[in-house]
């Protein structure tokens, strides 16, 4: 069986060592095997990043940005075989990894306006003849660590622009979904990257806190779940680390009762079960404003969720693909169990779904729940399954003041047709990425991404002009020429 | 014989009316006819970019970026053809084309980050829950005049970024070599632009008219002559449009007492007889401070122009190649009998140079004049052509004041050790490109080009940031929305 | 009778010859008199400028805010008088004149700014060790001219940030309400300014064309109607300046009929006749979507206009005061005159309005016109007085069409509550300044201002950061040091 | 004796219970005492400023900025009485203390531009009819932590950027001088802050805990040595909280040979002594390139040292005056005694010097150590006095060296005229704030300021434009507007 090792100072290696089980979650078998690094092999691949930087750092930024532009038509290139990749080991169905991909690649082009990114500021005079100018160096090794659930999309929202900064790279992927991760790295080789640049190493938490703890480690970037980010956050920051650590959520969009109801619920489908809802974007709570709103909310899903089909990663009917492992699973159902228990409506039922020749996959179909309390389990926990929520208000004011009490601020969205409704929402909610219309507010590659409270740790956001500031370090440069050089020597030797 | 026409609305076409000669000046032969646009033809292309405009204008910027993504592949792919075209029709060599062409795609890559470059700015409560912005929006119409000296170059400095910034364009290259410009912009359209989104008219003083004067036309870039430049920007402007025009240059070096006289020599040969001279940012005067600084020049000047070779472009072993035409030849080999006549030393004299199988070519050879002064003919105008002068002074600030005295103040450049004697030239001197032992004071394309005094008409520079203000429009908004809208309603509609 | 005289070099100075008088708009008696610049007198403050240019442009960025941090101070201190003294040569009210001011020292605090605001572009390593950066150096001499409305905010949007970049300035205020803008250019030498950065030149014709023609003037700054501003800016053109130049507007609102009506009427009723409608910014017309909208718009609206006050420019209790001439209050009336006999519908009458013990004074009354359509003369052309306009349309296209088909494209405005109403509004309309149920959206001091089609000529817009950007010339340095200096010397001179 | 109490809620309070002497180090007496808050006074001021945040942040921008205007003045106004409290308390020299103060000033100055610097980006068409903006929102409570060495300077970086961006502010300065704080803070205030958006808390341990484990207060800034910065930065990273923590530092200014000495000698007496050397920007360390140069620098710091003056804060003929506390002058003393020890050369000993009437202050005199080698005591850790080593190498390339391996990298400077050295040098040392010929490269207000390695941790530098992202939290909005609004439907109802 095939044996997924990492990428170090441009070679692909194997550990001798540990191994864990890779999934085809559609059909729950095990493909393949993937290497688990070493304290000695992540530090083989940091030293590597470390003896590559001096050179890469001197690299002229347009000449490392044609890096990225190069790299950017591997990706097209190679976008079919990416997408099956990250199907066959996340299960995404192929259009939904196209889609992953395409915003990956969004952040390719906008690391190939690097040289622009990078001005810094330049003051004449600001003392007699004095000069001050501000630089933003790279910072030399730096480390991202990425979730499963978009195994092409958030690394490609962190090593572009690090590396484009002038950087070298020590990634450590999901050990869930390596493979495609891996590939991604090595065509960025291929764009002309030289060895050491990029360094890939797959791995648990043994990886992992050596890269936390290797002083040569510059800054960290993380994307996971909210205990792991805060874990990471607190362990790099007290080895003197920068770190950016972003975790989970639970995205609450308001219905209005002037909202445009087909345009919502269209949207609501998307946006709770695309990707089987494993998405920190998701939208996973729809907080309708009054009884009317929710009754014809609950009443068109209802129709809607009836085409909606979950199964094998590709075929392009399906809508979306099994969960990651039986596991979360079990888990998401246990979830749906619970609300049921706790005395939500079971409106739309996704427990053992049926997908005809691969009943060992990990399924779970498109559940709607209506008439869910705060206080349940389901509202309180990020499900990260294909589960949308329905909880009941009878003001505006009461669906923010919700939305604000949950310990989660990723994202959120409100359905109306009023600017006034939109602007004060907007303006006041606790959620860093706001969508008004627009269900799954992912800011475009050239804005930052990040929550507020404990979705996201750290003052710098991932990817767009944050990630600049993230992968530089400033240096502030002040200047005076004393006089009495060679401009008036040379008055003073040839005089007239 | 082949005669260049017009690319309108996406497709090519011919005028029936007047056409002009095309030369390969390096062996003195017609070789092509181009058509000169009549004015219904110029009407016809800028008809084509009125209607193409408001589906382009609200493309996503995120597209339109794609497409120059793509037209950087392309030019890239077809960077040879395109060489090769500039050499028959300009006399350029072949690795001087590439540069240029080079320098030409570094603007497309400028325009690839175009999402970037067009964020406005957003302000919250200007005043109480008044919110304000800008947008920067495209003109509509812009139309590019642009010379014969580099007609890969300075096209792309203009239309990759007017059409990025969601303008239409009709371009009107020289008519001396038309060639590679207009393949350059079926490429663009092969990239994947609309229809009618680049125009290309070949032309003369009636096309150009036509530009100036239609009032669909919202804008015009130039670039060439200090006079045309002058004629352009007032009458553009009587039209009340918009108008950048760039003209003519005298750039000078000093050479202060301290200054790597090895690396100077080398710099200025090629900043001087490069492109045969016809560069807007040639470096056409050195200015020796002291006479050891003079004759160490001269003697090492002397001693490295011996290799240079002038020949046709297609020989890769020449240094540069013939003048764009006959009369040029002859007047630049004017301003060379007149540098004699007035009592200046020819060192090194390239009139009537030999180049074997070339005799009909259009060529002069290197050419250095030593104890120039300030009223000579050569001195006081433009030569356009292979011919270094040097000027001897005592000071520096005798060889600061010559510079400033010039009309013009395109590009300048100071070779020394010293850093106060770079930082008091490069703050005082009234130029707009300056060089601290850099020749070709260039900007890349992340900066903008411009010069001060007669050498530009205009308050927006070429390209770079400049380019996307000045292909734009600013609207700014002003937003409050009144209470008491379905926010409130609800609230009042359901009380608990 | 006192004679109001010219500032140059620091000095209050008097022409020997031409005066003109200046009018009480409220009584309509001459109050006192101006000095007309001739060309010499206008010489002599260009060459003070030019004389004190060199000192303030070397005087750090940080000291120049100083100067605008103290002229900040003395405006607030002597606000009373400055606005007495406008109300008694312009005749606004004085809440209005405060109103006014207070927008001009918005402008001077943002100049306090201006050591951030001149910050250029750093790039390290635009080559191999070659570092570019760009300068926003001062221009030199500038000038401004500015019209009767705003006495002291107009030329308050120019000459703060003008001389904050290192400028110097000559302005030419009105010559019918030179007062104010004199004591204000005295208080800004009081705040510490160094003799001949700021000149005031009264004057008419012989004043402008010499501002315009003279070598030394490097930009000129305009605001007054179209046909004077395409004169300055072409004539400033053609001899080769930099100039921005604003001229009139016609603003509508769109009503549309879910617009709160009742902020539409108080908000109109403020925009259409404070400050008699002298204003650049003034809404004029108002575009009713739908007969039922109109009704109820011209309903309310005469019932507001009942209370409206028109009086002498001291009593607080008046809502506006006279027109600036007894030719204007003419003209106005004969506007009136033509709607009505072009079939207009007159609701509201303003002719010959009451006003005990100024029966003198050039007053027209609030007026409103129903019925309106683009043909009559009242419609086509800039009134500038108390009138406001109803136009009556089926569609929101219709009216945008309306606005669009104008001559003017200053500042527009739409009253509604529908999201969608005001993103297609002002993403589409050929308007420079939009508001969004604000009815004069004039930018705030830290935006631009500017209006598009033939309200403005040129590229870059009057005050916020534009102006740095008029008030500036790029400068571009690119720098590589040879090597072989002195840190490689000292290696090989002290060998281990 | 007077107690010195805290601010909380535009009240000035005392806590019942602990209190601290703080002296007047000039003389050695204890002058009054501080109090020493609970945790549940800074809890108090902690609620006071949670409450006072939402009307302040929705406060607008250019209101906030208002504040700051006025605050400016009354510094200003007060400017000598500040110096004095300054003096009585930390003991620096009244001119020193004005040049602390205008630093400080500098910031509000700053802070004064905030409209302009809270700008966020405002993207069209992200998507077909989707826009997206960012809006920089305050964070809430913010605390800061202050060092004794800039009792007015540093927490002058803080809290006027904190308020200014809409935040409210807890300020814990440093209690053995914090008088001048208060009374700046009470400054504040008068300049029209509402209550509760400035508070200042004196205290220890107990105080800095409770901001530090507080959840209401949302980010801390630090100055002071490194391990407590370390501390802070691990325990508020712990928490959730963003941080920024500046350490202590080693500053080195290398020697070129080709230095202008006087113009060094002159630069490094100020940045050694100046303040008695507790800056964290002090020069304590020369690094002479060759033994030329560092005999020459030793005998001119020589000569130049003889008319040093220690003495008490009031009289201005002193140069410095006494360090902060008995404890800290016996630790500079015994750095200065281990030097000696350890073969280092005392050229000038600073120890027990003759102050005659302030026989009890805490003296230490301007000390010269020559051959100190990087493994001495001294040269190990930051001194914080008044005390100069000079170390002697071979190249600039070992002078680099030795600061790359020094902990810190806050400060440092090269002397040289050479602008190569300067370019290499500035390129790659590992350091934050590089000086040209700048013996204190301390960036100006609109730069940030911070250094790199252990001597600051985080990402965000302190005050200029880091502060105001540091003090801010990003917001993203994404905004479609559906169809079929009030825009169509006025066209569906009124049909022409």
């Amino acid at each position: 069986m095939n044996t997924i090792g990492h990428l170090i100072n441009g070679t692909i290696v194997n550990d001798s060592g540990r191994t864990q089980d890779v999934y085809n979650p559609s059909t729950g078998e095990v493909s393949k095997q993937v290497a688990l690094a070493s304290k000695a092999t992540v530090e083989e691949a940091i030293a590597a990043a470390q003896a590559a930087f001096p050179a890469w750092r001197n690299t002229p930024p347009l000449k490392r940005a044609r890096v990225m532009f190069r790299f950017k038509e591997l990706l097209e290139q190679n976008a079919e075989k990416i997408c099956q990749m990250i199907g066959e080991e996340h299960g995404k169905i192929v259009h939904d990894a196209m889609g992953e991909l395409s915003r990956g690649i969004e952040n390719v082009e906008y690391a190939c306006g690097v040289p622009e990114l990078l001005k810094g500021e330049h003051s004449k005079n600001v003392g007699p003849a004095i000069d001050s100018w501000s630089e933003f160096q790279p910072l030399g090794v730096v480390a991202g660590i990425t979730p499963f659930n978009f195994p092409a999309m958030v690394p490609l929202w962190m090593f572009p622009m690090a590396i484009a900064c002038g950087n070298t790279f020590v990634l450590k992927p999901s050990e869930r979904d390596p493979g495609s991760t891996l590939f991604i790295a090595q065509l960025l080789m291929e764009a002309g990257l030289p060895a050491g640049v990029i360094n890939v190493v797959n791995g648990d938490k043994e990886a992992v806190d050596t890269l936390l703890d290797d002083a040569r480690v510059q800054a960290v970037s993380f994307v996971g779940s909210t205990p792991i980010a805060e874990y990471i956050y607190s362990r790099a920051s007290a080895n003197g680390k920068r770190c950016q650590a972003l975790g989970g959520a639970k995205n609450h969009a308001i219905v209005m009762p002037d909202a445009d109801m087909d345009n919502a619920v269209s949207a609501l489908t998307g946006a709770a079960f695309g990707s089987s809802g494993e998405r920190c974007m998701a939208l996973s709570v729809a907080v309708a404003v009054g009884d009317a709103a929710a009754d014809a909310l609950i009443e068109k899903m209802q129709a809607q969720m009836q085409s909606l089909k979950v199964g094998a990663f590709h075929d392009k009917q399906n809508d979306f693909g099994p969960v990651i492992t039986q596991a979360h699973m079990e888990k998401v159902v246990g979830y749906i169990n619970s609300a049921e228990k706790q005395g939500a409506e079971i409106v739309v039922d996704g427990r053992n779904p049926s997908v005809p020749g691969y009943e060992q996959g990990f399924f779970v179909g498109g559940t709607l729940i209506d008439r869910v309390t705060p206080e349940m389990l389901c509202y309180r926990e990020e499900i990260f399954g294909p589960v949308l929520l329905v909880v009941r208000v009878e003001t505006m004011q009461e669906a923010m003041d919700l939305i604000d009490a949950h310990e989660y601020g990723n994202g959120t969205c409100i359905f109306t047709r009023d600017g006034e409704a939109a602007r004060y929402f907007s303006d006041n909610i606790q959620v860093g990425m706001v969508g008004i219309n627009v269900p799954l507010p992912v800011p475009v590659a050239y804005h930052s991404f990040g929550g507020w409270k404990r979705s996201l740790f750290g003052d710098l956001y991932a990817y767009g002009p944050d990630a600049v500031r993230f992968y530089t370090r400033r240096k502030t440069v002040t200047q005076r020429w004393p006089s009495a050089g060679v401009r008036e020597g040379a008055q003073f030797a040839f005089p007239s």
